[in-house]
């Protein structure tokens, strides 16, 4: 097995390196976080186009009241006031499969949609033909279909529109957003309604658009999940809820064993 | 116990409101992540002087190498792809009392400095006072004194002048700069020798500056490394270290027993 | 939505109740702590061969020497010593997919090949026809087989043919090893050579054995574990080992960037 | 730096080895897991009254109903019903000062009382003195006392005197239990009211009593609770409470900003 080596950072006894750029010189007073977030994960600064959609990104998911996410770091916060990192991590636990695994699903179709090796004229017919084929698998698999659909924002998620705006009026290539508007036809067909592209659906296409793998989407997500249980840590502070929580969970949860 | 309740956030059908503020219509492609961030903790808008601080902070504690924390990630990842959040909620961990205590500790102190009830003239006569008998407190102790000293940047750390600048030039009110300037006089003073101040000692003294409650400030550094460590999931999805990490620490912490 | 209720834990002013029993009166001093996670998990007490064999497991998993989570935990508790627990949670998130996954994947196998409706006489020759088919599809799909094979313990994993032994002594009804045997034989003959059982296919053997489900085999895994990382812990308090992790870790993944 | 070493496991091609003893050989199906926790934990075989005293503890501690580490377990096990782990891990970062740091802060102080360097006889009046002196010192700060005290066990904490009796009758040395009781008499003369004698207070004497250093005690704590976790995970599958717990917070937290 071949030495593996890091690409990201070194030091000397003067001077700091980030992605080969002095830390101190060239970083510090110059690049907001999204800039510098962007450079760190993908070794190349970022166009404006590509900060804006990131910023958008990371402002849209950042914040959803009082989730199971919110309530595990309160309910650590309380627990262990000495350590604040526990209490988001234990919140972070929680950007599992259920939540955001439908944005990691989403930018999965939207890859197979534009992952045809037809030339130009033949793909946009090529991607058409893949929507369906993914949205007719699905529904027949009697699945959901991640990135559509929402239980309580109807007929649609305000969120989705507004993202994908904030991304054309930047410039990006648009071939994720096209690839998922052609899928939200054929999910509607399919399944003979409207569903919604969810802002998960939306997150997938700009993410993509600005070339984050899908693999390591997840951990967007998780950067701004954490700067919101900060600010849920914050008030916990300032107006304890955890033994509030607590006690209510327990009557509403009653025992009902022998 | 009067009920609790959250300043944070609500949801209708139709909108999700952050703070007081439409989601939708006024926050996403409009706010970056660090104003949101800010919003988020503090329930107010930050000013573009705060925006830059919060900016040069987060830009500074965001990437050191392969640290205890990184090295984490990197391992949990290769334990549990399936789990970003996971790799990142365990390098999290390692935001504790050994490094980032620090800058807790030198909060502390700066609050102490500046807390003194005196006029405007005596206040400064008193903060002096004040900065003094901490770092004789501390020296007489034979205790570290938080925020000061750096085992590689000799003799100072590059990103403490840089990051005062910044926010000099960004034009913050200044009182926690000062505070950290005649403490650092007078650690010279009870040690006998220049101590740096370091990175830490640095943040510690900018967040004051912006109004980031100290019991808070560890929650900013956690944001950062969240961002740090996605890179280190991204490089180790790319180019895996962790069998080879393994393998050497196995090497390296050999076997004495019976 | 009916109201969820909770059938493990009440108490009253003088008494607290688990699953039914006093915990003062009927199980501190009576119950030994694999008897009472049994009572715990299945809310039922265990038969002497039941707990034989959750015995049998917990110690087999407990320790493995200088693991990618002893690692993760002896790091988190050097930043972090204010938190033992942080530090056992840090490493119990590698107990993934990677190394404890493959349980479970067995647990699934034996469950196929035992779940035909079959009478008794024809179960049999199903349940060996079920083997072959598992075989053949697993080995068709050049996919690793879970359960089998081991990188450094050959031809025979030690720990497999013991943990079979003792549950056999103890008496249990054999259903899953029987399982486990045929689908040996079978993977034998798929691969054309000799492929080990490894500790993990036996496990997922002897937890079906006595009644664990397989969703929740990981917990057995994740108790055992904390057990093993605690003991890493407390060697961590007496021989500090995480600076030397993290220098050695430093050198042996350079920097290779520009 | 002197290299540091492991004490801990080895292996071979052909055994694996825990604490020197053969794991195949000398430990599974001789060992329950109580024993091998011991043998870990400590690097010796546990006396079997050792083993009594461990497992009276660690049935204890396992289970307290709904608690916020059991709420805690239940949110993340339905957020990410792939990781069992990080349902199990998130629950134990609850395990912190505010619940088990009561158990240290308690062990901490018969240390105290025990660690007068006196003969026999004067001793005994050294430990007298020396408990005195702790529950002065406590309650003239106007802290609470570590140990004592309970909201809900009034007027005594019915598992405090069952794990004295249970290793009293064990036959362990006793010096610990002997400080608590003088602590406990001093406690009632320095508060002027009887204050029970908790559950965290009694688990302090029999873990000294058994030799568990203060510093790993919480980590008896988390491998306890631990199991009780992953019951309360089980339950979970069976029966899901997390959206209800979800719904019932949002309600109970209700939105009170502009």
């Amino acid at each position: 097995m071949a030495q593996p080596t890091t690409k990201i950072a070194r030091h000397t006894t003067e001077a700091i390196y980030v992605r080969g750029a002095n830390l101190v010189d060239e970083l510090i007073g110059k690049l907001t976080f999204t800039e510098m977030m962007y450079f760190q994960l993908m070794g190349a600064r970022p166009t404006p186009a590509q900060v804006k959609v990131l910023d958008a990104v990371l402002v849209t998911l950042m914040e959803h009241g009082i989730t199971p996410s919110a309530i595990v770091s309160r309910l650590i916060y309380d627990s262990c006031p000495e350590g604040v990192q526990a209490a988001v991590a234990a919140g972070l636990l929680g950007v599992g499969s259920t939540f955001i695994g439908t944005m990691e699903g989403c930018a999965k179709n939207l890859e197979e949609i534009l992952a045809g090796p037809d030339a130009e004229h033949a793909a946009r017919d090529g991607e058409a033909a893949r929507a369906r084929a993914i949205a007719q698998r699905v529904r027949a698999a009697k699945q959901p279909i991640p990135g559509f659909g929402h239980p309580h924002h109807k007929p649609d998620d305000p969120r989705s529109p507004r993202l994908i705006a904030v991304a054309e009026e930047a410039g990006v290539p648009g071939r994720h957003i096209r690839a998922l508007r052609l899928l939200a036809k054929e999910v509607d067909a399919a399944w003979g309604r409207h569903l919604t592209i969810n802002a998960t659906g939306a997150v997938a296409a700009l993410l993509g658009e600005i070339g984050i793998p899908q693999e390591v989407m997840r951990g967007v997500a998780v950067v701004s999940r954490a700067a919101g249980l900060v600010g849920h840590i914050r008030e916990e502070q300032v107006e304890p809820s955890a033994r509030h929580i607590w006690n209510t969970v327990s009557e509403q949860v009653p025992y009902s064993g022998k």
